[in-house]
């Protein structure tokens, strides 16, 4: 077979040019796994007179989206472009004219990918959307065709590279929240505007799409709750490694009962925990299975040429698909009706630095509110109280044991109100067996 | 569609059980990923009596393999029991009833991979074996879909599970290897005969099957270069330790300028590697894609569950194709002739652990030596030299800088027919950019 496939590419950004790069570069590979050649017939971009870093035939590019997607002779749209609401109706109209889709948008997929499965399956088209998470780790795959067979319980990932980076640098040189932002921000590794990484809503969006296809359950990004890393203070980080622990970013997604709960948070790991180890702007993504038990899947989660690599990937499933007539086959419809675990149903264990009056008496009123909630210690941190002078205040650190999410909030409420506690200056979770 | 795919089962050892225990215990989930449900019609055993962990139906036992291979009504037979011409037979006889055949074998696949994937095809049948590399992994999912578009340059695994348990109790508690070996065991980590396991064989089987995929092109069993970590001395790790070092049995496979070089052997890794955070029984595999960088699957690389899902995978991977009607459509033809690396093609850096007699000069000798060769060092331990009061010898721990197979051959020696040296007590290749 010495025939072509031709694909159109929406977006000519940072993953759209590791795309044109691999098209080329890689077309060998291609022309091996599938028995024919890939072609970028036309890049929808917004100014065609740009300066670019990769080189394109000026003809390829267009500004008219029709161009792209009216085109009978391409069989494959790639979007990544970006943003949603053009995004979206780009991919609809790409179905209308039965193309299939690859996408790595996973600001999309989180709002609407069942909309667009949805819509993929009425056309008898593919849409793949790998490098919408964790860029260059095939971890949907892993999930989906992996672990096909297997029940998956949990799933915690670092899915942002950027707080991950931020949080390397505090924990391994002692730099405050704000500096490691900065340098960041200087390497390229955070936008000039953070917020959408440290605030933690791209990891959550990347959640949403991990536990919909890991729970077969249908998963909003509204479901997922959210708590950022900024303004994360030094003092935690270090009290932790005193425990042992190590702090990262986790998005967190959790199967029992088919019940679910989906959060981001700064989230403490015992340090000999698989992702405890993951450094930098890496990500990986921890999935426990009922028979299988702990597997990880780590690599770069972006960059240029990584997330397209996720993207080719999937290009190159939908053309063995193609080739061999059985596109839009995909199992689009969640086995479960969606229940959120409520407060009382969600257990884990809390760490929490508590700022107290320096005076005797203050350690029993503090133990004691716990034990009336049914909350014990696991450890308490006494090296670690230094006292301040000025306002007579000493630091304690507790953490608790197993407790549900409903008793945490009691405590906090309840902590609030005690006279001997001047303020709760911080308190995370703590997961991945750290009392095993 | 409300049918029933039957499956033929060869073997109920630990595998088989695990197969079994899927079967039955996620019928659910199979039903949803395939709309048909899997039922297991005949199991091979060697004898129908025996007592078993696992509950099957009497009557699904036979003792006589045609009553398997020769059943018109089973579409997919599973072979997990092990060995080689046998299994060997089976298969070969299982295509020719054109049933497709999912298999946990590494020794078979590492000696008959391309006979019995050329027969599968021949016969329109599929062929899949991601079970036999790093159990409940999905490794081979992963190079060979998930990277489809990447062209992979490097292979790094920790993919015997039995050497890294006996490692990583030597390191974290200071074990002898005599005493790490007897508890693994003692857990049944290890076998009573651990000769395949800790000479490497096992380690060698896996290698030469990734590295047919990971680079598409064939390679033997033969072609790999085996060494194991029997009598390992406790003293190098301890030295590895203090040069930022961990010792794991890596499977390494490397891919340039179109050859290749496969070894498994006890090997040096920057304790910051992602690799040498994997411990106990636990198996990694770490990808170098041109494009996608640096990836690693972790996961356990055993045991009945973990080992009966990646079967089970393949089981619904084989199913899904024949309800598509597309099985027999993989490609198994290599890309590359096979070239081996020459030694001087070869590169690494090495550690030496040198005896050598107590004296003055004796360091002169022994750095003018590696300087013929033009081997430079990046460091040398003097600290550790211990003086031998009886024999006058003191040790010397020497790590080069990256330097050639061929010229470590060359000092090796050279430094044996030096008078001041007593005995290269060790030397072991350092990986993973120790140098960067």
């Amino acid at each position: 077979m010495e025939k072509n496939i031709s694909v159109g590419l929406l977006g000519l950004g940072t993953v759209g040019s590791g795309v044109v790069q691999i098209v080329e570069g890689h077309q060998e590979e291609l022309v091996h796994q599938l028995g024919c050649g890939v072609t970028i017939k036309s890049i929808l971009v917004c100014d065609v007179e740009k300066d670019r870093d990769v080189q394109v035939n000026p003809a390829t590019l267009t500004t008219n989206p029709e161009a792209v997607l009216a085109d009978p002779e391409i069989d494959i749209i790639i979007e990544v472009m970006g943003g949603i609401d053009e995004a979206r109706e780009h991919i609809l109209r790409a179905f209308k004219a039965k193309k299939h889709v690859v996408t790595a948008n996973k600001d999309l997929m989180a709002l609407h990918g069942p909309e667009l499965q949805y819509a993929a399956k009425q056309n008898g088209c593919d849409l793949f959307y790998e490098a919408s998470v964790a860029g260059g780790i095939p971890i949907i795959g892993g999930i989906v065709d992996g672990l096909a067979s297997d029940r998956i319980e949990k799933v915690m990932g670092i899915v942002n590279g950027t707080t991950n980076y931020i949080l390397t640098k505090m924990d391994d040189e002692g730099v405050a929240y704000e500096d490691a932002l900065k340098e960041a921000q200087e390497l390229g590794f955070a936008e000039a505007d953070p917020t959408g990484d440290v605030g933690g809503l791209d990891a959550a969006r990347k959640m949403a799409i991990l536990a919909r296809l890991a729970f077969s359950t249908s998963v909003d990004l509204a479901d997922v709750e959210v708590d950022g890393i900024d303004g994360l203070a030094l003092e935690d980080l270090q009290f932790g490694r005193q425990l042992g622990l190590k702090m990262k970013l986790i998005g967190f997604a959790d199967f029992q009962d088919k019940q679910i709960e989906v959060s981001v948070q700064p989230t403490f790991l015992p340090e000999n925990h698989p992702l405890a180890a993951v450094k930098n702007e890496y990500n990986a993504v921890y999935v426990n299975g009922k028979a299988v038990g702990e597997t990880m899947f780590y690599g770069p989660g972006a960059g240029s040429l990584p997330t397209a690599t996720a993207v080719m990937s999937d290009v190159t499933a939908v053309i063995k698909n193609m080739l061999l007539g059985v596109t839009g086959q995909q199992v689009v419809t969640p086995r479960y009706d969606k229940v959120l675990k409520s407060p009382e149903q969600r257990f884990g264990q809390y760490y929490f630095r508590i700022h107290v009056q320096d005076r005797s008496g203050t350690f029993t009123e503090i133990s004691s509110l716990f034990n009336e909630l049914d909350i014990s210690f696991e450890r308490i941190l006494q090296d670690p109280i230094k006292n301040d002078k000025e306002n007579g205040l000493a630091e304690v650190i507790v953490v608790t044991h197993q407790t549900t999410l409903e008793k945490i909030n009691q405590a906090l409420e309840k902590l609030a109100k005690v006279d001997v506690v001047e303020e709760v200056k911080s308190y995370f979770r703590i997961e991945g067996g750290y009392d095993q």
